[in-house]
């Protein structure tokens, strides 16, 4: 036991929810033993082409209902407690993460507008998830906007706000549907949402209103702003703008409603909400200076604390206390890296070597470099550093001799690259990245980790927890509770990492070297204007698809 | 019948020498009928690994055996004649095409030197087929030296010689077997030696002697070039030479021997030697200047004749008479064609797509530059005009939907890309192309052939025969048998094209000049110097797979 004096009989639980479904964790005080889990997938998982209600929606939209929200309270709650064998009443705590930018609009008490019933059809009255990407042209005109007048807070995110935040999603309600604007007296995170939910308190995170929102030291983008991208939008802050809390606080406590869906004991302590990349650092024993947590699944999220304020180009975003509190956090990220492996898998894998295990198998025995191949790892755009869902794949150095374990090994290496890319960033502008901690599904692939090792020339620890961000808000959740004074405490006592499990080789780093010279060199390339053959391919390819789609109309038209 | 008296009942046979097999063809001469063909598989085939009597062959080796020519003559040729139905005696006349540069040593009376039982167990006593490719470091010398002493002869040859072609491979055997070499009274292309078996007469074509020897305006290199490459080298030429024949010239008539052999009247006309691509020509009706042939299978080639000379950087080489006597013959190639999509079929198609036919059907609803992606198809290097067999292939654009479809169309499109290079740069330099017949297994790919119209925007013609060098060996046999005054009128009376199969259609090839100007960026950038990562990419593969053969080496020696 960690000096928490009898702390190894009482508990705390985090709840992670995700793009399709939620987990709960229930989670030993003491030393974070996590005793039992539970799921809850959504009923509506992720709604894309039309309303529960048969209302179709245009392209880029993804929407989900909150009552799948409140389900995984009602439901993976009492199931992780059950399997457990805890008794309930020994339960401090409740943390949460989220998914984010994952906003909905609701009223003064926090009635999601999608339950109102004269607006439930309404498209823009339902929960916004984060990958919705409909409100692209409204992130680009705040982005030129915030350049024409050089707000002190664009250089903060990199120089880009993402058409999947806040501000953006804002926009697009406001502009599309007046009215669900008007109506939304509230627009808040579903984080903060759902610890409403338990609390009954409204409260905002420092976390999503800094990374999601646009809230620097202390302050939104002001009214003038707002009104020069439309008169309008000049009120929007007023339904963001709420108690402001560090993470780790407690936003208040379990409400008898919530107490009766969750069957833990009302008035237990309901930590502030969370993003799930963030939480995770908790987790992994990552809240110091210097340490970066990658979360590597379909995509990687980046998240690493640092001692002084800096402006990174390209990064996602840095936060005062955004991952936790008395450091600045930095967030970056690739937008596609399981899902490159995942693509080459399914649909440029000959039979006989379409799995993973097959073909890291065969990879694996390979000298660096054998291969002769190089990938730009962009088949899902380039989230940092160069902020651009245009970009594409892009492989160079195919014979007749090469083979499919070939192609595969230079697509993971391609994300090392990408993943060093990212750390150069950091530390050329002096944010320090001493070692890496991975969480996530990819931590499974040694060979991949050993990639990593190699080409970031940094050793690689493991998380220990298969569940990193449940129990990341978990951690939260006892902190909240007041069993540590601090998120870094609670991490110590409770976080688990297994210590440079990967360490560079000196032959394959300097092998991997010459390398990701030929990879930087093609990346600034195609990526920073020496030849922008990706954005007219994309433009072409659109203009293309559209006119054939146009000519197929056009010609029912005829028929009918 | 097209004027030729009597032609209907007068036939000659064509004998096409591949690089696995030969063919023989039997062709009335009035109007080019095709009566009976039949095939020989080489015995031997392609020696790489090791010679017959067992002695192990380095890396990139490419012998034959001279004997399973002379078994074409035995079998293929009686077998042709009897699916025929031709009465023999009603034959006038044999000509054969080879593959070059194919070329082995005899002694003066022509017999292969490994023929003689005291250096069967030679390797450079045996025929070096066109794909032996262990001379690059001594055609490398020879196109170094030519370039520093500024030899005339060089721009005919777009500023660089093959090492596939007779200098290079001659200089290798003296410096190899100096022994071989001196017993050598006589280096000549296995098309003149088969002319040579067939009449008992030494004679040199125009076509191998200008293209893969290096004779224009009448001279080889001089002594003092070829000693300044190898003192021991200045009496090469003296191997080299004997009577020069135009093509379509008769070389002598057939030897009793040749006659027993293939089941022939003794004395009907022997024609000159010839090669593959070359001959192709005369069966497509595609003598006269600006109409392009392109053979297209695992690899294309492409001959052109032009009424005037012009040194086209990058060409293969233009030759005097090379294709048809009185005009300038050019020629320019691509290493990889057919090869790259049976590669994509075989290594990166999966289950369900890996079918030409399939993927082809799937590719061909799209639109142009739907599929968003651009390729450069040197996934066996880059033949012309950057004649660099260590560039390799690049794709560019794939996203998380791409589908095997579009990157095979992508490739389809690469090659076509590829050739409108070639002819560009002959129109250019002044070569005139304004049609195209496409001759080669390719023509069955319709979607390809419609792909190549619209790039090219030229109409496409497609040779008529399935057989076009076995028919142009004919057409070339008929001229010398004196049946007609010239091989244009041969091959007017005996070719057949179909023209204008495909023509360009303006919308689509509005769109990919759009496309080909992105190929022609990227390839200038990759093949000329911008980025030569292609070339360092291939060291560092040649270099970790010979450390790691060295390791392993080390490693059984330890183990030993």
């Amino acid at each position: 036991m960690n000096g928490v004096d009898g702390a190894d009989d009482r508990y705390v639980v985090g709840v992670d929810f995700g793009t399709l479904s939620g987990r709960a964790l229930v989670v030993r005080v003491g030393d974070g033993a996590e005793l039992g889990t539970a799921v809850h997938e959504y009923g509506d998982g992720v709604i894309s082409s039309a309303l529960p209600g048969g209302q179709v929606l245009p392209p880029d939209w993804a929407l989900q209902n909150p009552e799948d929200y409140r389900d995984v309270l009602r439901y993976a709650v009492p199931a992780a407690l059950s399997t457990a064998g805890v008794d309930p009443a020994a339960v401090v705590g409740i943390g949460i993460d989220f998914t984010a930018c994952t906003v909905l609009p609701t009223d003064a008490e926090g009635t999601p507008l999608c339950e109102v019933p004269e607006l439930r059809d309404r498209p823009h009255a339902w929960v916004k998830l984060w990958k919705h990407h409909a409100a692209q042209p409204h992130a680009d005109r705040i982005n030129a906007l915030a350049h024409e007048r050089a707000e002190p807070w664009i250089g903060r995110y990199g120089g880009k706000i993402s058409a999947e935040w806040q501000f953006a999603k804002g926009l697009q309600v406001l502009e599309e549907d007046p009215e669900v604007y008007h109506r939304a007296e509230r627009f808040i995170e579903a984080a903060d949402w759902i610890v409403w939910q338990l609390s009954g308190t409204e409260t905002r995170n420092v976390c999503t209103a800094g990374y999601k929102g646009i809230l620097q030291d202390g302050q939104y983008p002001n009214e003038g702003f707002l009104t020069a991208l439309n008169p309008g939008f000049g009120d929007f802050v007023t339904k963001l703008d709420g108690p402001l809390l560090p993470l780790g606080a407690r936003a208040g406590t379990l409400t008898a409603e919530a107490a009766a869906w969750t069957g833990l004991p009302e008035g237990i302590a309901v930590a502030a909400g969370n993003v799930d990349a963030h939480v995770t650092a908790a987790a992994a024993q990552a809240v110091e200076p210097g340490r970066l947590v990658a979360i590597m699944g379909t995509s990687t999220c980046h998240v690493v604390n640092g001692a002084e304020l800096a402006e990174v180009e390209g990064m996602c975003g840095v936060v005062d206390g955004g991952i936790s509190p008395g450091a600045w956090g930095y967030e970056a990220g690739q937008s596609g890296v399981g899902d490159i492996f995942g693509w080459f898998v399914n649909h440029a894998a000959p039979a006989g070597a379409n799995s993973h295990e097959h073909l890291t198998e065969l990879a694996a025995s390979q000298p660096v470099g054998a291969h002769g191949l190089i990938a730009l790892d962009w088949w899902s755009g380039n989230r940092s550093l160069l902020v651009n869902h245009d970009l594409s794949g892009m492989i160079v150095g195919m014979t007749l001799a090469t083979r499919p374990q070939d192609i595969y090994r230079a697509l993971l290496e391609s994300t090392a690259f990408g993943t060093r890319m990212i750390i150069e960033a950091f530390v050329e502008a002096g944010v320090a990245v001493n070692d890496l901690v991975i969480a996530g599904g990819l931590t499974n692939n040694k060979l991949l980790m050993q990639i990593y090792a190699d080409v970031t020339r940094r050793p690689l620890n493991i998380i220990a927890s298969a569940q990193g961000p449940a129990l990341g808000s978990a951690i939260h959740a006892a902190v909240a509770a007041g069993e540590f004074p601090s998120i870094h405490e609670a991490s110590q006592a409770m976080g688990r990492v297994h210590e440079a499990v990967y360490r560079p080789d000196p032959d394959r780093a300097r092998a991997y070297d010459a390398l990701y010279a030929e990879y930087r060199t093609l990346h600034d390339h195609f990526g920073r204007g020496g030849n922008d053959v990706m954005l007219r391919l994309r433009a072409i390819r659109n203009a293309a698809v559209e006119t054939a789609a146009t000519t197929s109309e056009l010609t029912l038209e005829v028929v009918a």
